[in-house]
């Protein structure tokens, strides 16, 4: 059993989610040990939620959860990458498929270069 | 000009960069905002190194530098892409194409997966 390196982060460690399919990456969020261990048990993306100081099952909310397809741990075991099937299509909570939505021009401008999957107001209005 | 969120990271952000060819995740680094500036305005990436203390010049040792192709920014702004035609094909010190070269199995245990580009004491050695 592989024992990341969560002392450098303070607890927390970066996770890289990249779609198995298309390659594209979608979102960076942090882990824990406790969330590590529930992903590893539940084939299901969980991170740590800065914000909330909270376990994060990605898509509890939206539906849109993260299955795992496969984990990489970097050389210094302080990042990991998860190739995953984003159910929904969009792994954004603004409704793009991927948090990296905006491309830095030549000027340090940024451009949105992608369309919305879905509309947030819908998908996580109560 | 857009400007980045370093507070959140007390200054420093994460860079993942990705080789814009393969699509091929190859590591993950950090930058402040003089790293920032001087990848902007260089056309090569420019990190912090946590460890050194001092921004990092990828390739300036090895010669592996990492051309920037396309730079994308996220929904919070707290975490860039680099997009990046990485030269002598290896981002990782340790030899391999990508930092990412050990996969988690079903048990937590690690394998590496991919082989080395090139032999890490032949390229430092002084």
């Amino acid at each position: 059993m592989i024992e990341l390196d969560f002392k450098k982060g303070g607890g927390l460690l970066p996770a890289v989610v990249q779609d198995h399919a298309s390659g594209k990456v979608l979102m960076v969020a942090y882990i824990n040990q406790a969330s590590w261990d529930k992903t590893l048990e539940s084939g299901e993306a969980h991170y740590w939620s800065r914000s909330r100081k909270e376990i994060w099952h990605k898509g509890g909310t939206s539906g849109h959860v993260q299955k795992i397809r496969e984990i990489f741990v970097d050389c210094d075991k302080d990042t990991v990458l998860f190739r995953v099937e984003q159910v929904g299509g969009a792994a954004c909570h603004t409704g793009y498929e991927s948090c990296f939505y905006r491309k830095i021009g030549a000027d340090g401008g940024a451009t949105i270069v992608d369309e919305k999957v879905f509309d947030p107001e819908r998908v996580y209005k109560k």
